[in-house]
Parts: structure tokens; C-alpha cells; sequence
């Protein structure tokens, strides 16, 4: 396979962490640009890593016609423009999560997607996790019975990333803990109980432990250090009840609450067996058998989601594959997550 | 205080571990008749003891003047009835939960109180309870600032009860998991939170896990044995999202469920502090100081709350008091579980 | 703000812990000497951290006129000499805790603070110790009721220092585990109860476990081996009780004591609420509401106390600002620990 | 040896609990007077243990020639009057600690006692503990080497009794906390260190948590529900420090105290070894060896405390051996509470 040309837009967090290692370490990729409009941080990756070129505008890259990937790391707010300008200029893309900061974004996305037939993959990477796609398997198989219900908990007691920065600024993120968290949850789920079509979303979302930044009392922060002088205008609470042609879906998630008790994890129910998955660890499967109630702890080796994201990714720009993060199956958790934030808005459910 | 003459009706499980031996350490009280439509569980009572009468028909205590009060314990299908009867008759009733099996059946139960001018308390004990009472006053005090929202788990691995039985059987039940353990966490959330009316109701309730009454594997059964011959037609999970005046509620609950896992807890959110209750036990308090987030632990006497409920009866007998358990307060619940069965039946959102 | 120019004298370990890499830390200061009296300390100071010049008498700091900022790291015996040499040079110094071996000598460090209107801080570090602080406003904001009485353990089976060494000479460090440790723990319950006045000491000091040195059994031993050649003339128990124009006092101490088991903790007894604060960690709160005991444990960010009080020190001597650990009410606990010892000597108790 | 006929005076939880079934187990005894002011009490007794005659005016009973032993098991206010009765009228006497309300009282029992040549003991019954005599034989056979210090905690977090009642009420009880607790702790203190004068008292008493009697919270009570009509006024928190002959002693004591831990404990040091006696239970010694340090825990037969305190109570009539628990011994530690409550008085210390 022939090398692959890649650009990197935005060099923060999620691009040291885990797309430029990964591109790295496949022996089919090659990044040329590091972009970002901080230029310090582009050039810190050259030298870091000691390949590519910094450049601050990403036009460059999209006009380089040998630039044919591209891996979008940048906040929420220019998510969709940028991605749609590097189809248009015929690259494939990977865009981290969430696709958009609105559905109607994301279906822009989508638009454009399909105009330039060139690939557009979401950065949902628990469709990449080795544990969540043996859960996927056990429920496609059969083994839960029927999955009537999903319990999704993804509570923390102080996780308010970079108070009063890019992440709490809703005209940037677009949301707060239901964006930012509630999507890779909602993704485990809609991905292992088969992508199913939502029917009725009803939810509310509350900025509450934030909003009063001055007050708001923690332990550590991810994401840097609180900017006081910042904006805090997004969800640190949110509850919301799907129904879907599959199960229905209820959750609660918290990037702050006044519940000293972190509880990350999904409740697989069916009526022959459950699962609680605990979100980035492992599983156990509840079931029985001739009288006997079972609990079972699957070991298997846990593979490096990210890598195969961008694994993925790479092979099906030359294959054509549809992976399970094509913007076509994620397009259903941004209309979820949507119809979460306008159900809240008007206090009473959406139907589609 | 001149005694008051009871009538207990209905001799099962509740009668004897909760109603009678309250009444019978109550100076106040004498039990004047044991009805059962099961003769022998009447005679038994009569002999455990040493007091009253038993009869098999309860119209025989409404006759007698000078039965003041009566306690209903029967199945949930003959509360409405029974009540009115003993309403009209004059008397004073404390009946069981839930108050009916239906909303409508409570509403004529109120109106039926409303006529006679004579007390209709019911059984939501949990409102005599002593760490459910200290909740109450810090939420009402503003401890935990604005309540914004309740989450309840009631969800078990395996409780049905009775399966086969009364507990089990909607026409005689009204409901499963949620008409009988929802009751308890619901009245509690209501009345913590100062009994807001409800604004919009979303739920499902599945009836799942006791339907195939064979495979049905548990540890222990409460409420008697199995019996493989009789009806399991209610809901052995539910879930379901309220919007009220106050805080948004959101409910998980499970007689029986694949998830092996007892969670029996009310989250109370607030924006200043947090508790979570664990049911018929202790709470911890979550709240923030100084930029110090605190747990605190109370530790306080508990008092025997059937006894409360029994005495606070007995007592606004004579004062006309109305107690926090009044039929007026209680119906909201009964309205709202309503409303989830409704939501359930037609998979839409129920608005008031 | 214009770099601060630093001298350290004594280049040991408290130097070494905390005072160096705080000032390093810091981007107002500048390390310019290093003094130690053994050379080599000083020397690997400079190879260690890469800056300022090892000397080994303080007088050459003293007379370079660059020189603003000394902290005083040697033994306590040269505590009072180096400080008035220091102010009268017209520097500022933050001198290791205790202030000086005797109140006498506290006194007249307190007077070269006054005449040479300079900054005199004495190192009583928990001043600036985040659960202190917290405390220290808890008590003062009322949150305890009355505060009338403190009980202070600083009890350890075995860990007398340096046996045989500057520790344990009388003559050097001025007493044992009340001066090395009490000051500290006493310093802490000043600085929480607002800095009351003493009106009465009673107390005893022992010398028993480690005067027969080569009896002494130990399973570790901080600040060096013991030196059986050395002396043990110190207290390695003390207990006394100090009225005050605030709370009652009462203090068990001991380097070492024949029960096998460390309490490091001071209780702060309120008529409204309780604390009990573990030494060097964290603390609890007791209190009562609507009849409930409460437990409240607090989380909070543990800041680099160290770090607080060089950071204090070099801000003061630029905006004037009078520190908690300034000289004139760091005496008080010196005036104290003094009044112990006369008692102790005299059997009977001191009045003020 | 001839039965010894014996008067109970006072037939409250201490004659009942312990005394009546002592004299009923020792054959040598038989009860001829049970005695109380509140005659149900003394005829319950009698109808309990089938024995004796109910009493109201204990006046009839030293004026039988029969009687040669009396119990006295009254509130502390009329210990001493009843006793020099007792004694005057030639009776022998086994008084309820405290031996009185104040060191004046017990100093009139002591000479009555003189006077008559008749057995005045006091309930001090932990001088016959078991656990507490061995560590007394370690004391006095040199095993702790020289014991310089004790250190007392009889802390607790509630535990005040019968609030509003005689315990509380200090013309009946003498004081609180340490009248009735401390003087057993106390007593165990002077017991097992060979009862060394004391020289100096200091100490505070404090009553706080009591006196607002409406807002104590508790879990429960001993001698009885609150009286809130009653009256508190004794303490309820002491400390204290204690010069004598042998060690010196500090002391804290707490019927109740904002700190949620119960420490009932005293710690015995000694300069070789040294113990902890947990109040009531065992203890450990701690000891060092060959440069080891060991903690060793004794395990032996629990005698019967009371038993043994009656035994010899009704032994040394006869054969007139002076018990440890003689007047002439339980004095000091009556001269060392008057000490403490006048030097809380005037806040200074006490010397003899």
C-alpha cells in the first residue's frame, strides 16, 4: 500500500494523545502538516516528533495535492466548517468527536460527505474497543435474549474539564457533559444494540455547579487550569429517556454533582442476560442457567482502540469500507443528542 | 384521650409485622375486630393476641358504632372499596399502599373522604421515617440549595414476589415493581420535595423477567412460594422521566433484572450540596466549603416509623390534624404512576 | 516585581525539603549563597541547583547590599544571633521554626524586628497549610459554637531524631519533642483559635527513654544515626495544660513512649461541632442538626505549604503585609513552650 | 461463719445490676431490707427475688439488731448522711462510689468511720477487677521500670445519662462526668501506682453540651429518657493535670464532646515499659528487648468484679482486714475531685 499523506488540524490534546502516535506507528502513513492557529503548538509537534511541517492555516494543506487525510483535532465550533472544506477539496477525514456542535451542522456534514463521495469517520472510538465489540457480538447473537432496556451512568463528582475555556463556552463545544461524555456513551450503545432509529427523546439539561465558577470546589481538573475571567455556559448535568425501535435508553450524566461517587458505566438489559459494561475497563455478564444465577468475567487482550480507529481509517480511504464510524451510522447520536437539548429547552418530549 | 376501637382488615403480612402490634403499643387503642375473607388467618390473630374478634365480613365492624378506625391490609384491589364502604360508614381509615390499583380509583377514594369529613390517611410510612424527615428539613431549609433533580434506583437482581400470586397479577395488584416498590421511592421524592405537582411524565414498563415463570431462577422469594398455576402479568422493570414544579425526577426500577446488583437509593441534586439516601437506611450529605467538597454522615435515632404512622393516626382521629400522608397529598403519586403506565401503554409522553 | 536576591543559611535538611526548591520556584526570587559552616553542604547546594555561590560565613551575604531575603535553616542554637545579625544588616529573614531556643531569645529577636523595621518571619509552615486554613475559618466564621477546650497528641513510640546529636543536646536545640514538635502543634491551635492570650501553664517534660542511649530501641531514626558518643539531655515526653483567654490546652507529647501506638492529631472541641485534624493530613467535623449526629469528612486541594510560605515571605517584603508567621505572634507559642519547662522545673504552675 | 444479714438502701439499676445478686450468690449473706423512698421499687425487688421485706424509711432497718451489713446504692447526695447513720448505728457499710458529692462529705464518712470502728467501703470495683490488679502487680514488681506518667481518656461522643435527672443535677450528683466516671478511672490510677499523694491540681470542667438540654442530640440513653423539665447543671467535659508523690497524671473526660470517637482508655508509662488499658476490657503491654520492641497481649480468667467487691466486703466484717476500697484509701481520689472542680473554679492550680 502506498504511503499515505496526512495533515493534523489542531495540535492540542487529543492529537498528542493518541491520532499522531497512531498515525506514526502505521507504516502507511506519513504526517506531512502539523496545523494550528496557535503556531507554537505545530511547531512543537515538528519537533517533538521530528517529521512533518508547521503551518498555521490548513488551506495549505487541502491545497497540497498529496495530502489525502486529514484528522481534525480542533474544538467543537469549527468541527464541521473545516471538515467540509478539506472534502470539498477531495480529502478523506477523520473528525474526533463530537461531529458537530448541532445535528444541523453534522447533516451539513453529511451533505458534503456524500457530495464529494471521499470518506468522513467520526472519532467514536469505542467502535474500535475490543470489549465493547464482544459486548456487540453477544447481544447480536442472542445471548442477552431481548435488550428492552439501557441504563447509561456517566457521573463524576468534580470532572469539569478547563473551567471557563473552549470547553464550557457553548458557542464553541456546543454543550457540556452530554456532548463532551454523554456522546461516546450514547455511541457504545446505539453501536452495540445495532444503530437502532430513535422514536421519542425527552431530557433536560442543567448548568448548575459551574455556573458560579468562583464557587465551584474540586480536587483537580482536566483540560487546564480554570480561567475565571471565561465563559461557563454549558450542561454539567443532564437526564434524558430515549425510546428507540430497540430499546429504550435512559441516562444521567454529571461532570459535576454533589454525589461523592463516580459511577461510569452501561446496563445492558435483556431478558435473558445483562451486561455492565464500566466505561473504559472491563465487563461482567449476568445471566442463568438450570436454576442458577451466573456472573461471568470475560478476560480477553485489550487492543489500542485509537490505533485501530486510525488503522481503520487508512484502510478504508484505499478499500471503500463503510466502517461503523462512517458519518452515516453517528449522524444518529447527534440527532439524539440534538433532540436532548431542544426537549430540555421546551420541557416536553420530541418526537420524530 | 378515650381508646379508640380498631378494625384491622386484611390479616396477611402487614397486618401482623406493621399495623397491629403499633395499635396494641398505642394506650390509646384497642383492635375490636381481626377480619379476614380467610377465616383461620383471623382466628390466629385472635389467639396470637389475646384480643378482639375475628369476623370474616368487615361490614360487621362498620355496623358496630363504636368502631372508630380502621386499618385496610388487603390486596390492592379492594382498597377502594373497602374504603369508601368504611368511609361511609363513618369510620376513620388508614389504608395500605398504594391507595388503588388506579388513578381513578384514588380519586374516588378522595372524594369519598371528602364527603364523609372522616380521616383517609394511607400508608406511606417512609413519611414517619426519621432520616427521610431530616432530608426533608434540609431541602426545605435550602441546604442543598436548588433541588434541580431526583434520580431513584430500585432495581434488585432478583425479588419478585409471590410469583404466581396477588403481588403478581395486574388485576389485582394494579402493577408490579412500580405500583408496589415505586410507591415507597416516589412518595419519598414527593415528599422531600415538598409535593410539587407534575408537569410532564415519560416511562416504560416491561414485564419480562417472571413471564416465563419456569425459568424464573432466584435465591429467595418473598410473599410466599411460586405459584406456577396463577398470573404474572406486571412489570418487573420500569423506568420513567417526570418533570415537575420542582426538580426533574428520573426512575430505574426492577423487582427482577440480568444485572446482579442491588441498588436501592434516591440522589437528591442540589446546587449547593447532594444526598443520597439509601433506602430504609442511612444518607450521606455531599457539599462543598471553603474549596474543601465534604461527605458527611449523619447518625441519628431511628424511630420506629410504623409506629409513628399508627400513633399520628390515632392522634388526628381526635385533632382533625392532616397528616403528610392525607389522601390529598398522596393522590400526586398515584397520579404519576398512572401516568407511566399510560406512557408505557401508548410510548409517548403524558402532559398535565 | 524586581527579582529578590536570596541568601540560605544552613544548607541541612529542612534547606534542602522545602526552602530551596520553593524559592526556585518562585519567578521574583534568585538564589545568590548558599552558607554552611561545613563547606561541602554548600558547595553541593550550588552543583545541586545549578546557581548562587557556597560560602561559609553568613557576614559575606550580610554585607552584600544586593542581599534582600535570608532564610535561617541552621540549628536552633544560632537561630537568635544569625537573625539579629541579619535585620541589623537590614535584611529580611524567614528563620526556621522554633523562633530561638528560649523566650528570652525569642524577645530579643522580636526587638531587632522592631528597630530594624525589617521583615521577621518564623517558619511555622502550617500557618499556610490549605486544611488549616480551612479550619482556622470554620472556627472563626462560628461553625463550632464556642471553642472551650483543644486537646493536642503529638505521640509516637519511637522517633526520637539524630539521637545524640544537635536534637538532642539541650544546649543546641533548646528542648526535645516539645520544641521540635509541640511548637509546631501548638503553633497550629494558636493560629485557630485566633491567637489567644496564655494566662496559666502547668506542665512536666521527661527525659527517660533516650538518656540511656545505648538502651534505646528504635526501628528507624530520622535526621542521622544515633552518635552513642553524643548527648541526650532533652524531653521525650512532655504533657501539659494552658488556660488562655480563649480555650483550655491540654497536650500529651512524646518523641518516644512506651505504648505502641502513634496519635498525631489535635481536637478542637466546639459546643456546636468538633474537629479532629490528623497531623500533616486531614480532618473531620462533628456536629448535630434536627437530632442527627453528623460525620463530615472534607476532600479539598492540598496546597504546597512550603511553597505558600516563601511565596508569602518574598510578597511581603514588598508590599509590607504583616504574615500569621510574623515574630510578634509567633511569640506567643514561645512564651508558652518556655512557660512549660519553668513549670516542669519548678513543679507548679505559671501565671501571667 | 454466721450469715450476715444485710440491708439494701437505694433499689435502682446499681443495687439491681450488681449488688443484690452479689449478696444472693455469697452463701454467708441473706437480704433482710430492701429500702427505697419510692416503695414500689423496694416491693418489686422483694417480689423479684423472692426474698426480704420492702421498706420505705431505712431508719427501721439500723435499728434491727439483725442487721450488721448495709449496701448503699442511693443518688451521691445522700451517701454521706445515710452512711454516718449506718455507721453511728453501728452497721457496717458498703457505700456506692463516689463515696459523696464533695471531699468535705466524704472527710465527715471518714471520721464517722473512725468513730465507729464499723467497715466503711466504697464501691471503687474496679480494685477488684482482675485485669486491673495484674497491671498493679506489674506496677509494684518494677516491670515498667520507673512510672512517670499516666495519661487518662474517658471520652465519649454521647453518653450523658438521664439528662435533666439526678446525674445531671449537681445538688443531688456532686458533678457530672468526672464525679461519675472519672472517679473510677481515677481510683484505677491511684490503685494500680500505690496511691500517692497528690501535690498539685489543676483543671476545667466544662458544661456545654448538656445545659441546652433541647438541642443534645444522641443515639440513646442510659438511666433513663431525658427529663426536659429537669435540670442540667454538672459537667459534661474535664480536664485536668495532676502532680503527686509517684507520676503525674492529665486527664480528659467527656460524657459528651463534638468529637465522634469513643476513647476509654488509660495509658500507664513507664520508663521500661508501658501499658493500655482499654476501660473495662484488656490491655497491652509494651516493652522493649535486645533492641526489639514488643507488644505483648495477656490473656486470663475474667473474675466477677462485684463478686468479688461483696466477697470482701462481707469477709473483712468479720476477720476486719482493711480493703483496698476502705475510706481511708478512696479519700485521695475524692480530695483530687473537690482539687479539680475548685481549680476550675478560680482557674488555677491547686497545692497541698
Amino acid at each position: 500500500m502506498e504511503t499515505i499523506k496526512v495533515a493534523i488540524i489542531g495540535c492540542g490534546t487529543i492529537a498528542n494523545s493518541a491520532h499522531i502516535k497512531a498515525y506514526m506507528a502505521n507504516p502507511n502513513a506519513e504526517i506531512k502538516y502539523f496545523c494550528d492557529i496557535r503556531k507554537e503548538r505545530a511547531e512543537k509537534a515538528v519537533s517533538d516528533y521530528q517529521c512533518g511541517e508547521a503551518i498555521e492555516d490548513y488551506h495549505i494543506a487541502l491545497e497540497d495535492p498529496e495530502i489525502e487525510a486529514v484528522s481534525i483535532c480542533t474544538p467543537n465550533n469549527v468541527h464541521a466548517s473545516i471538515a467540509i472544506d478539506c472534502l470539498s477539496a477531495g480529502k478523506n477525514v477523520l473528525c474526533e468527536k463530537p461531529a458537530a456542535r448541532t445535528y444541523a451542522e453534522a447533516l451539513e456534514m453529511q451533505k458534503a460527505q456524500r457530495q464529494s463521495r471521499k470518506v468522513l469517520n467520526i472519532g467514536v472510538v469505542n467502535r474500535f474497543n475490543t470489549g465493547v465489540n464482544i459486548i456487540r457480538k453477544m447481544i447480536e447473537s442472542g445471548e442477552l435474549g431481548e435488550l428492552y432496556h439501557v441504563y447509561v451512568s456517566f457521573r463524576s463528582h468534580r470532572s469539569i474539564p478547563g473551567l471557563g475555556g473552549a470547553f464550557t463556552t457553548k458557542s464553541i463545544a456546543g454543550g457540556g457533559a452530554l456532548i463532551d461524555w454523554g456522546v461516546h456513551f450514547l455511541d457504545i450503545v446505539m453501536y452495540c444494540s445495532g444503530d437502532p432509529q430513535p422514536l421519542t427523546v425527552t431530557g433536560q439539561a442543567y448548568c448548575k455547579l459551574g455556573k458560579n465558577m468562583a464557587n465551584y470546589a474540586y480536587m483537580n481538573m482536566w483540560a487546564g487550569p480554570p480561567n475565571y475571567e471565561g465563559t461557563y455556559d454549558v450542561d454539567d448535568f443532564v437526564t434524558a429517556m430515549i425510546r428507540t425501535e430497540g430499546p429504550s435508553i435512559t441516562l444521567n450524566g454529571a461532570w459535576a454533582q454533589n454525589i461523592g461517587i463516580d459511577e461510569m458505566y452501561i446496563d445492558f438489559l435483556g431478558d435473558k442476560a445483562g451486561i455492565r459494561l464500566q466505561y473504559g475497563a472491563d465487563f461482567k455478564l449476568y445471566s442463568a442457567q438450570n436454576g442458577a444465577l451466573l456472573e461471568t468475567i470475560p478476560k480477553f487482550r485489550m487492543e489500542d482502540m485509537f490505533q485501530n480507529e486510525i488503522d481503520g481509517f487508512l484502510t478504508c480511504i484505499r478499500t471503500g469500507e463503510k466502517l461503523p464510524s462512517h458519518i452515516d451510522t453517528v449522524i444518529l447520536s447527534s440527532k439524539i443528542i440534538q433532540a436532548i437539548y431542544d426537549s430540555s429547552d421546551k420541557r416536553a418530549e420530541v418526537s420524530f
